[in-house]
This record gives structure tokens, sequence and C-alpha cells, in this order.
């Protein structure tokens, strides 16, 4: 209200790790931090509904969660230090979406802060509520231009009983298209992640972060994520699977880490972090090897890997590395390319080529990190015209002076 | 474009299946039906992505994706003549919900026409999309008072490879309660549905219906469904948890259809269908009972049956039957009283008792069913005055004219 009164504009800030620089500001914003808003209000042991503020740390509310056997819905490379505020305003998707859905989905209901000060309470605790339109919709997703998050409740579901990954390696894509549709026929209920790396990526996590691969010397690597109530079951589900991978040929070579080994559940939890280490560590081992243009990609899955193929061609030598990598299960490219340091013409060799790429294929230019203040400039590629103009008359309703993250999402309205 | 030029009102009509009056005209609407609105315009097999025309019936597109390997992520009772665009437009729930989630994770984009008849293309089949505003959540839930749903893509979760059915009987609501919190444990990923009934319900679909009860002479009945891709270990968990539930107590008879018994599948089939209609045709039996005062309501779960239970204490003799039965796993009550015709004293008796009764919870006045004609002067019972506003400022912006199913879900602004 302070800052309404007074026409400041205002940036909110959390764990300040997305990607598009929605959280960063531009001119001369005050950063609103959420730090300080880390309580968590109320957990339902019943129905697995957790009500917190919005500056909790999305790993501490997993650990809490956890101790009530329950998870969060959600979990991302950035849990240590994303905030929960920050995930549902990006909405956030991440690694366990396969499984439990988006956050659209999941999040029951949201206390936002509007533009004029005033609190809009939508806080609700229930699975069910068809009482006039959905408000928290509008402020998931909107990258805190419609209004400031401040609490959220959240439907977290049971803790599995048994987790099981397999790290496996593919000959070519096509393989690699193969595994996904044949695991989740066969894994189906229990599937709940399928990552896949190329071998550029495996040779930056090895190169920089001194990662050791555990089936080397594939163009293809899949990582499968069981998650299941019984462990016998779920094993029985897994080996199937592989039997059946490996005698066709889909994958050639391959190593799991399963609950019930005759291991200590220490060395198992040793084993699943290392192999989770390989996909997850992929966005740090980037950063070690130079300046990293990054997309991230919604894509029909078969062509998935056609525009990192496309995109090393037109480049050429003039690209250090182009890597692929990303979300099988979810059609989610995240398509990076590095280079010794930053350069306009290898920007412009870049963009727009990438996102005519994907509006070809009907694509999306954002497919989990939103527009930020990187890509508001080209939202057209993703939404039609009437769209946008739709957006910015819900932004100037909300927002009628333009204060709240301003230079966001939408592009200036002409 | 005709009507908002000549200020004519619109009403879109489905399969009119609804419960609160979203569907029928008030004055002198003209109807615009879906009815003829029924093409598949596509469905990929790899994605299990649907999108198809607003006014398909929701039975015959199961009927169509079941042929590819997939089901649809929403089943009800009027799956037989309800629209997909008028789920949509509601918001419905139904029978899958606990396992697949709510509309609003699984549709991915809709096709709107605006009320100046413009059309909104957000139709997008991508189960990612962060790009901008989610506009058509808007229209999720929105009763057709924002646009009109013309198409809808939607994501299909695999069929299952096996379904088995418990129908079990509990001495007191406090058994129910434990018989889910068990059952959840112990079926986990492949639970996907859980039901219950008073034995009221039962008396009425053996009185009017003449269905069988299998498992007679309980106050309570619960019918448990689960759904996965490998029916020996399906089996071997629902027995698990039968034997469990059996001998503590908290079942004391059931029955069940499982599909890998010595039996032919059409069998199966058949009783698996002679169970469900025990709870989906309460409704039918109902009418016949007199007239009916239904009211859809989200509660906490543990206190689900106390309103029941209240309200057949304070209307005492002036109803025929006070009933309740639901969605267990949703904390959803379906609370319905007959009489032999309508009474303004026993409405009395019931308004705004039951309101009051749920808001004092925190509950949903409208857990599935939207507020249509019916409940839109109630919504103040589980929405905030200040979200009652914003939701009319947008009502005013997307529909200026009124003329979009007026006097529908939002109370007159005053």
């Amino acid at each position: 209200r302070y800052c309404y009164e007074r026409n400041l504009a205002v940036n909110p800030q959390g764990g300040n790790t997305g990607l598009v620089g929605g959280s960063v500001p531009v001119f001369d914003e005050i950063i609103l931090s959420t730090v300080l808003m880390n309580r968590i209000i109320s957990f339902d042991k019943v129905s697995g509904i957790l009500v917190c503020q919005s500056g909790c740390v999305l790993e501490k509310l997993n650990e809490y969660v956890e101790e009530q056997g329950f998870v969060m819905p959600l979990d991302l490379g950035a849990k240590g230090s994303c905030h929960i505020g920050g995930n549902v305003a990006t909405n956030a998707g991440g690694l366990r979406l396969l499984r439990y859905g988006s956050l659209r989905g999941t999040v029951l209901g949201l206390e936002v802060v509007l533009a004029d000060g005033s609190a809009l309470d939508c806080l609700a605790s229930l699975r069910k509520d068809n009482t006039g339109y959905d408000l928290k919709q509008l402020f998931i997703g909107s990258e805190g231009t419609l209004g400031v998050i401040t609490a959220v409740s959240i439907l977290c579901p049971q803790k599995p009983k048994a987790v099981n990954l397999a790290f496996l390696g593919c000959q070519s894509f096509a393989k690699v298209l193969e595994t996904f549709t044949t695991c989740r026929a066969m894994l189906g209920e229990i599937l709940s992640a399928c990552e896949f790396m190329d071998e550029k990526c495996m040779e930056l996590v090895e190169r920089h972060l001194k990662l050791s691969n555990p089936v080397t010397g594939n163009p293809f690597y899949v990582l499968i994520e069981t998650s299941g109530s019984n462990s016998t079951h779920d094993e029985e589900k897994l080996n199937n699977f592989l039997e059946r991978a490996m005698t066709s040929g889909l994958v050639v070579d391959g190593t799991v880490a399963t609950d019930d080994r005759k291991i200590k559940a220490s060395c198992h939890a040793q084993i699943s972090d290392m192999l989770w280490s390989l996909r997850e560590r992929i966005t740090e081992a980037l950063t070690h090897d130079g300046f990293v243009y990054k997309y991230d990609l919604s894509l029909p899955v078969g062509k998935l890997y056609d525009l990192v193929t496309d995109m090393r061609a037109r480049l050429g030598q003039s690209a250090k590395n182009v890597v692929g990598y990303g979300h099988l299960g979810d059609g989610n490219l995240h398509l990076n390319i590095t280079a010794e340091s930053y350069s306009h013409s290898l920007l412009d060799a870049i963009e727009p080529f990438v996102y005519e790429w994907t509006a070809g294929c009907n694509g999306s230019i954002s497919a989990e990190h939103g527009l930020g203040f990187k890509k508001k400039q080209f939202i057209q590629y993703s939404k039609p015209s009437e769209a946008v103009l739709l957006m910015q008359r819900f932004k100037a309703m909300l927002d009628p002076k333009g204060i709240l993250n301003p230079y966001k999402t939408l592009p200036s309205s002409s």
C-alpha cells in the first residue's frame, strides 16, 4: 500500500534461482524479499494438505512433510534455495511433474497481496471447490506481475515406500523414445520420472564436476525412477522392463539402484544420489563451460532432439557445445549452447531461429521457466495476439499503475 | 457476434445434466446448443492428448480413447449424456479425481468464443507451457459466464490393464474413515476410487431400482477401486488390504470383483457394473423418492458425516429421508434430503443452516457442481467479499453487456 500510494515499483524476490530474470530488478524497483516469511502454518496428516508462507525453502518443506509420511508434489535441482512462493509464481515444473501433475492441480489455495496493498484470501485447503471463478490460477505462473504471493496451500502425495532408479545407455534418440513408451507401458503407475541427457552433457559433468559415468560410451542416457508402495512389486516390474529393454536391444547397458537389495539403506541412498547428480548437476557443469545460452522448450516428444541436431549443424564451430537434456515424459527439452564468452553474432544465429523452429511444430518457447525479463518479447511465438492483448487487459486491471514486477512476462503494450 | 451487436443474451447448453441450473435459461435467453459440435479433431497415441469439439459426449470420447489404449481422466454418473464442454465449463469432478486429479491439471488447452463473438485460441496440446498468463483457467469452472467453450485439448492417462473392485460394509463412520486411510496407505498408487454411502442410500436403491445389496446389514458401505498395470500385483495388494481390514475389525463383510479369477471377462464386467450401480444410481433412486433437496459440499474428511447426522436430527419427521454419500477420498459429501413434495418451510429449515454449518468448518458450498442459478446468492459462505468483487470485475471486463449466461454463478453486483 505504501508503494502504491507513492507509485513505487516492486520486484518480488524469493530464492532468486530463476532462468529468465523474473526475480531480478531491471531499473530502480524496490526488492520485496520473502526470505523472512518462512513459517509453516499448518499440516493435515489425513489429507496431506500443507499451508505455509511463501518464503519457505522447497527442500525444507520436503523434509518437514517427509517426517509425516508425505512428499512435496514438486522437486527441482534448485530445491535447496528456491522458495515455494517463487515456484508457484513461475508455475515451476521439475522432476516429479510426470507423476504428480502440475502446480495448477496441486496448489489448492493462495494468499496474494494485490497492487493496491490489499490482501486477497484464496487460501482454501479443499481438494474440490467450485464456488465462482478460480482466481488463484491467474496468479500461478504470472511471475509476480499481478500480485505478490504471501502464502500457499498445497496437496502433498504420500511418501512412496520404495524408490528405484535405473540409468541406461541408448544408441540413438529413436531408441530413447521407444524406451520411454515401453517403460510407461510396463511401469505404469509407479513411473515417477523419465529423464534423458545426451553424451555432450555427460562429458561436461565428467569433465567439470569429476562425476563418473557408470554406463560409458553411449550417445544418449535415460534415467528412470519408480516410486511405489510395495518394493517387491516395484522391483519385479522394473526387472521385467529392463529384461525387455535389454533383449530387444533398446538399451545396451545400464545400472540400477533398487531398494531391497541386501545392502545398507545408506548405500542405496548414496548410489541414487550419485545417479541423480549426473542429471541434476548438468546446469552447474554448463556454467563451468563458459557463457551459456539457455532454452527451455516444450515440443512434441518425437521431435524433441531434432532441434538439438539442427542447432548443432547450424552453429558449427561458432559454439563450444550444443547440448540437450530434459524431461522426456513431459516433452520438455532443455537446450543449452555454450561459448567462450557472450557474442552478439552467436545470439543472432540462435534467435529467433530457435523460437521459429519451436513455433513451427506448435511448441512452447518456455515450458516451465516463464518469460521473465529475457523472453517477454518472444511471447508471440507461442501465443496468438488476441491472447496477449487479453493478458495485457488483465495486467492493466489488476495493476493499473504498473508497479508489480514491471518489464516482465508481457511485452509492453503498444 | 450477432447476439453481441443486438444485445441478445445467450445460454450455452450441452448435455443439460447439471445440478444447479447452470445450463437452463432463466428469462428469455437464446439457447446456444453445442450438440452438433461433436467432432474429434485429433488424438496423439504417444502423448495421449485428445483434441475435440465441446459437444462430444463424455462416454463416446472414453470409448474412442479406450480403443487406443487410454481412458478419459474423468468419469461421472451422467457420462452417457454430458458433454466435455460442459464438464470443463463446470470443472466437473467425478469418480476418478482421486487418481487423475482435477480438470485444471488435465485440460491442456481450450478454444473459447468471447462475448463479442471473437474466438480465443488457447488450444495448445502441450503438457507444459509457461508463456504468459494461463487464460484457459479462467474459463474452466466459469459456467459459460465468461465465454463459450468450443473445443478442448485434454491429457488422457493410459488405460489400466487391471481394474479391481471391493464393496465393503462398515459398522460406523469412524471405521469408514480408518478404512480409507488404511487403503490409501496399502493400495497407494493403484487406488483409483474410494466412495461411501450410508444405509439409507442403500435402502433407496434397493427399493426404487430393485438392485440387490451383496453386503447387507451395515450402516455404511465403502466402494474401493484399484487400477493398475499388473493384475497379480494389484490383486495381492488388494488382498493384503482386505485381510488387514477384516482382521482389525474395520470391515465386517465385503465382496470383491477381481480381474484374474478363473471367470470370464464378461462376468467380471457384469459384477463390476453391478457394484458400481449401487453407488452411481443413487441420484436416480432419489428422484423416485419424491422432491429432492440436493447439496454438494467439500468438508474436512473427518467431519464429513457429522453434517448428515446433524441435519437428520434437525429436520426430524419433516423430511422423508436424509442421506449422505460421496467421494470420501476428496472430502466431498453429497447430502440429499427427500420429501413428498416441495415445501418452503422445509427449505427454510435446511438453508441457510447447511451453508452456515459448511462455512463453520471452512468447507465449500459447491465442491464439484458450480453455483449456477440456484446457489449464486450463497457464494459468500465460501468466498470473501473481496474475491467476489474481483470476480465481478472479471465478468464486467470480459462480458460488458452481460449477455453470456446471465443470472448465473455470481450474485448481481450492487
